[in-house]
């Protein structure tokens, strides 16, 4: 009877269940991407919290003189979108574009993009990785 | 001659295509989710440009007095990450937690949830809505 009641209540507590509140998870990483320097990387979920559709999603630091290194994406992608500081955007031409609050760095599947801070203050910027058109991951 | 060496041209021109730089798409929603007030949604990409793995990426600006309303995610999960401000985060079992810049607030499918500007200073925030295990929009 008593473990019967502890059953119940169990299940009616899953049921109330908690959403997760946690601190970003911060980790700081040696030449991103092939970058110059140290960035810091602040982890919002995991590659598994991204339920299969896709592998990163952060806010990411780069102090002054710091990069984030030319990359391609070949079954993802990765828009940029710029929070603070003023940053340059190499495209996947090879040309540089400055940018800075509010602008949106898209980029197609297949293509290249790298990002540098070149000023005296830091960049942030959001980073999301998702797939292409019709992947999942397991 | 000219026709092939423009067509030519124009493949090249493809091949060394840019990625797009823009401006984030600045929106006013009233009463964002059933809730208080007028939220602006600063619009990152479109739900196309999402690739069927979501249909929202953008980041939130709550005013002091507004809020995104009490709601819930069937098929898709929606993490909250705090830029700016103090903010009520009000969890799928109803208990208000005091979330700041760098908080992570996760909801699993089914769940509900919603955030309250109860201060004197603006809350930014990080809204993604990306879908459940194994689902792609068309």
């Amino acid at each position: 009877m008593k473990m019967e009641r502890a059953r119940i209540q169990g299940k009616q507590d899953r049921q109330e269940e908690r959403c997760m509140v946690r601190k970003e998870n911060i980790t700081a990483v040696e030449h991103l991407g092939g970058g110059k320097g140290t960035a810091y990387v602040h982890h919002i979920i995991s590659k598994e919290e991204f339920l299969g559709h896709g592998r990163m999603y952060a806010k990411v630091v780069l102090p002054p003189g710091t990069s984030v290194g030319w990359h391609q994406h070949v079954h993802d992608t990765e828009p940029y979108y710029i929070l603070k500081g003023q940053a340059d955007f190499i495209d996947n031409d090879k040309s540089v574009t400055k940018v800075g609050p509010g602008d949106c760095c898209l980029i197609e599947v297949g293509q290249f993009h790298s990002l540098e801070n070149n000023s005296d203050e830091d960049v942030e910027f959001m980073a999301l990785i998702y797939n292409e058109k019709g992947f999942l991951y397991e």
